[in-house]
């Protein structure tokens, strides 16, 4: 098929950029090195792309991303790296599951929900999750009174990953560091997880980084110095095209819009100028007179909340489409 | 059964607020003067309480919208508000639908789809969609020599929509409006369609005024004047609450983030002080000490991006669940 038969807007994932990224953070972070994030695609069958080239344990944020995972035969070892406390679907799984815990209300909903295993999650500077670095011990040795394995701490350095200077970000990195391995000391098991897109190189501390952005990208990413390659665009036809009004040069409207694009870090880029996104429009002067029907690619600002909206994503080498996979961990 | 028992995040719909939105709104443009834009709601249910109170003609912004309108047998009179060129799924639905055209491309993709009526679309002033208002008569007649039938026209003001300067507003609308009629005696037919939530007090020359977040309400139209109430939340729960860490003041964190919420308009509200929204968590400082496991109602910046994100709608009278609609008319 090629993408002309697409029905637009479409999620684009080139096949090769994909390679490349999974191959080359596979020969950085080997096999259990890397737990790669599924909440930056959502798409089992992206997961496994992953598992083929040596990670089969994954990082999950939602308990539905654990199910699906679970339901998709992924589930030798999943990690929602996040607080829950309705953990009523995750017991029953047939997958191994370790939840985050950073309170005593949260080990009590693991318990309540029959989850066996959980790392204790830590704060290691970000303003979000995580227990103090001070208690963490504490809440380890509850849990383990509780019944419960505890296979040791997480801590997300998430404040750090866009920061443009590379040399800060690496002192900041082993300070954030430097608290999970105190808490790791009190905690003990021997997991120590953490780390994502932007500090994969740096982070040296961590048994497994769960980065996830590295596989499609993101042009912050990108900004910030990361070598991975854009793999995700949206493709749009142009639907209207006007040539100009008064002292307004011209403009042409593609139809892709709020309702398609993660919002949250400004604008997508295209080829030209953009002025403004409505629901289910973008309009923008373009750099070449384009007509009605051509189709262009968008990149979305944020690749994780843009995929979010989709239901498939299209796999593309050039304009053909070689496969096409259901974004199917969407929801909660 | 009660919001306690809802896994979060969720939407929520205050069932009192839509009513008298629903009511308030039909007594002003009852009937066929007001054709509902389910863009807002994206929701068949909600579309069917507004068929309740007299409106039976509706707005659609995507194919799939017309789609599941039609399905949901309520495909008395749709117009597909917006420019096509992928009609293939319009021709054959079991409802009367009516697409807007500006091009001769849009004209063409119209006929080969077996669409049968048409609006012509007219630029008033938003740079978007639209012909310009002197070459509305030769599209309509391009039109009716394709076999096609013109409704009339329709011309969307949604630059004005939310002008803070209420006596402004309704003058440039008289001037956007001006245009359409213009382009109306050029063009012929009986529908006259435009205007939205912004100007649906002033925008007295439609015959059929297209408004949709009326229904559910946004704060950007709340702070324009409008006197609809809000009736959209979502409820998330408290996972983690954090006392305060060195100068820094104590902070909660709940379970709706970028992936739950439009962010286009920006951040959420919430009772305290928004920090920052992650992928699925909301940082910030409440007003009042929150535990781990409170729920709290959030607020979104924009409705219609929100309700995109979610594959259910829970109707509400304060903590009752009155009734759950699935929102059935997302993708495309």
């Amino acid at each position: 098929m090629n993408i002309c038969d697409l029905s637009t807007p479409a999620l684009l994932v080139d096949a090769d950029a994909l390679d490349a990224n999974l191959a080359d953070m596979a020969a950085l972070l080997p096999g259990p090195r890397l737990r790669p994030h599924v909440k930056a695609h959502k798409t089992t069958a992206l997961a496994r792309q992953q598992a083929a080239v040596g990670h089969t344990g994954f990082t999950c944020a939602t308990v539905r991303e654990v199910e699906g995972m679970a339901e998709a035969g992924l589930g030798e070892d999943l990690l929602l790296a996040n607080e829950v406390l309705d953990t009523r679907r995750l017991g029953a799984l047939d997958a191994r599951v370790t939840v985050a815990i950073d309170s005593p209300e949260t080990l009590t909903a693991a318990v309540r929900g029959g989850v066996r295993e959980v790392l204790v999650d830590v704060n290691v500077g970000l303003p979000r999750c995580g227990i103090a670095p001070e208690r963490a011990g504490w809440l380890a040795d509850e849990a383990r009174a509780a019944g419960l394995t505890v296979r040791g701490v997480m801590g997300y350095e998430g404040h750090l990953m866009l920061l443009p200077d590379l040399v800060e970000r690496a002192r900041l990195t082993e300070e954030c560091m430097a608290k999970l391995a105190a808490a790791h000391a009190d905690v003990g098991g021997e997991v120590v997880s953490g780390g994502g897109t932007g500090t994969y190189a740096m982070n040296t501390w961590v048994t497994e980084l769960q980065a996830g952005s590295y596989a499609l990208m993101d042009t912050a990413y990108t900004a910030a110095g990361l070598p991975f390659r854009q793999a995700l665009t949206v493709l749009a036809t142009v639907i209207s095209v006007t040539d100009h009004v008064g002292s307004l040069p011209g403009w042409a409207v593609a139809d892709v819009g709020l309702k398609a694009l993660g919002m949250d870090h400004g604008n997508p880029s295209v080829d030209g100028q953009v002025w403004f996104v409505s629901d289910e429009h973008l309009t923008f002067a373009p750099s070449e007179p384009l007509r009605v029907g051509d189709r262009v690619r968008v990149v979305p600002a944020h690749v994780d909340p843009t995929v979010t909206l989709h239901e498939r994503l299209h796999v593309v080498r050039g304009d053909e489409v070689l496969d096409t996979w259901a974004v199917d961990l969407r929801g909660w």
